[in-house]
């Protein structure tokens, strides 16, 4: 289908600079898809003839978020296991509900945090997952882009850790062809994978050309186990190990030191910030503006839904723009241009993904549209700030992924909203039962 | 009017504690309000029909969110003066807009903060402002509940100050038979009035009998001045000069030692906790546990739309339950319920009305009713959690302030909402012409 945005407010890259890299405008103008295809901004390329056309009075046309670091399935325990201390989040609430999950629950559990996602203008993401198979087909039924992992942990040759990366190898292969969805390895976490297993980990990588995708530096105890047990940071560790050899996208990263900061630097590893469910799990704040002031591509990421009780990007770039001002007494820090551009394109370069995070011709029609004529909007004295700061990503009117059109007045065009959320309520009532 | 809600959840406080008070719970009931008051929990007051009922399915119910420190007029400036260090928001960006600003642009910027307020479910706030009747007569005009203070400033017996104070006064004999506003004085901070007139303001306050609400400890550079020029802190220095020996609440209050907060208890001072103002203007983070665990009476406010961007309480409680988990390393710190006590029962208390803020027959029918048939509400395993986790604010569906219906279906029932906007934004363009 082909698409014409008629005079809507545009985020578009501009010839300014912005920390390392391109910085960003708003600009009324006129944006052309067709098919899945950004095919023109300001002017109409050759030969378009528009099946729809989007007025764009009073709303605001940008690239579709890219939620960094994720596992969506979890959205059934959403709100199940707050205000507690991570071992009884974790141990006490979450595992043992997490042993009775199945597939058709992990299936509904997606698709939930898909619909989330989608209707507060996240177009991709990258999920870790625990099954085999079923985050990728629910994924793609709803039409969504994701790069996904299933989350691997093991040790050494131990048969448990080789199901699990064959699992993961499987789930690629009967992927390989799809449209929407690509793959990274993930092995959990540095406390659940030893050493010689993150070696075979980081072999496979190479060998298949994915990513890595993991959590990094997460918790004080963790920092305190790997300087205890290696002598190193779990950044230090990983990297001596040569993981970061392939390229490496590490979720949370609170618990970094400088060097840290340079070895990323040095390995180009890409960044997850995950500010909320670092607070919510006392995990305490990353040092997110050192890190941009480094250079380092830092993108945002919710975390799952049981850790953070929403997938809802903006509400993440409220707390990315706003945290570090706070704790760096530091008014200027982590600005909403920097913030968007986390949200974007540094999203799309953490997911390995060249095709999609800036408006750009040739790029995929991975949009959102956002209705502006709300109290929160006026004045418009910089739409930039309003969309960083002021918008709560519940005012989203249409979401396309790869040209189609996935949202509509705020609500899905293809997937039956009640059956998710009835499916996705009997799987808590089933499994606490 | 009668107004019946039906089988629809409700927060409501039970037998519980909670902290040094009571409880909530979220239980499916009948709400009942006849006129402007909560007629009936549960069991219909005798004689009583519904000249409207409202069906409760997949809505939420609570009494209306009191925000205990603003600026509303200031929605003018949103957005305007961003990622900006404090003398240059202040002095270069702020100042010179705000003293080109004439009684009408205060009218359309505090309506337009009234919408913003209402449609995100708070229905009562407390205003510092900077003109005389403009503020009250605006929110009358809305029909919000509201506490309001003219800012005052004052050397001794200067002319300047005792101007103010003589305006300060006469705002309030004019408004003193209002049903819906009632008022405070308010100097504005110890850096912008000297002892001698503080004391003055004070013993004004207590002829008038009216609560004293005023801006302390906000900046690290307010601390170190005090510190300086007194010997002792914002906090101190206050008590000493008897200041607290009328009901006062203080907004931000970040920059506090142990010896202020039990000063506070001493007292009995509310603090109107203010997180997203103190992080984007660098000044830090309010010890918003320890002042909780002292038994202080903590509140939530937004500030005003300059230093903040939005006027939404939900964004609010979001960053008051998740910041304190995160730097106190303590993930039970400040939970969804202590976050809902301190947006609702405790702003009533600070602000000085025993009529509302808590879900009792008697109590005037100040209520939102939110829609939750939302993904981001889904499964429902905790609904106070998912109020102040996962709820956005913009999912308000129905807002009743003295029982009358100023929110149906998200849209004012009373107010032309394009005449707000257009209005507030001509302001903008006038004064930056």
């Amino acid at each position: 289908m082909n698409i014409h945005f008629k005079n809507i407010y545009c985020i578009l890259p501009c010839a300014k600079t912005c920390g390392t890299g391109r910085s960003y405008e708003v600009k009324e103008t006129n944006i052309y898809v067709t098919n899945d295809i950004i095919s023109g901004i300001g002017t109409a390329p050759d030969g378009f003839i528009a099946d729809r056309t989007v007025q764009g009075k009073n709303k605001i046309l940008s690239v579709g978020l890219v939620n960094a670091h994720n596992h969506a399935y979890m959205s059934v325990f959403r709100n199940s296991a707050d205000d507690v201390l991570f071992e009884e989040w974790l141990f006490k609430r979450i595992l043992p509900l997490e042993d009775k999950l199945v597939d058709e629950d992990i299936y509904w559990g997606t698709q939930l945090s898909c619909l989330e996602m989608l209707k507060s203008g996240t177009t991709t993401f990258l999920d870790m997952h625990i099954t085999k198979n079923i985050v990728p087909k629910a994924v793609e039924d709803v039409g969504m882009r994701a790069v996904i992992s299933k989350g691997i942990v093991g040790e050494g040759t131990a048969e448990y850790g080789l199901t699990r990366l064959a699992d993961a190898k499987e789930e690629i292969n009967n992927f390989k062809n799809s449209k929407l969805v690509s793959f990274m390895l993930a092995p959990h976490a540095i406390y659940t994978c030893d050493s010689e297993y993150l070696k075979i980990v980081t072999e496979e990588a190479k060998k298949l050309n994915v990513p890595i995708h993991t959590h990094l530096a997460e918790s004080p105890v963790e920092l305190k186990d790997a300087l205890e047990k290696y002598g190193k940071t779990p950044v230090e560790y990983l990297a001596d190990l040569g993981v970061f050899d392939v390229k490496t996208i590490c979720a949370h990263c609170v618990q970094l030191n400088d060097n840290d900061i340079d070895i990323f630097k040095k390995y180009n590893v890409s960044v997850a910030a995950n500010p909320v469910s670092n607070l919510k799990l006392a995990n305490g704040i990353a040092p997110i503006k050192k890190m941009l002031d480094k250079g380092i591509n830092v993108a945002i990421g919710t975390d799952g839904p049981a850790s953070n009780n929403g997938q809802n990007m903006f509400r993440e770039m409220n707390f990315h723009a706003l945290l570090h001002k706070g704790v760096n007494h530091d008014a200027e820090a982590v600005s909403a241009l920097e913030t968007y551009k986390c949200a974007t394109e540094n999203g799309a370069k953490a997911l390995a993904l060249d095709n999609c995070g800036v408006l750009e011709v040739g790029k995929k029609a991975d949009l959102f549209v956002m209705d502006i004529n709300q109290p929160q909007f006026y004045p418009r004295n910089n739409l930039m700030s309003a969309l960083c700061y002021s918008a709560r990503g519940t005012e989203i009117d249409m979401v396309l992924v790869d040209g189609k059109i996935l949202i509509e007045d705020g609500k899905s065009t293809t997937l039956d909203e009640e059956k998710i959320y009835y499916n996705a309520s009997k799987v808590i009532e089933r499994i606490t039962k």
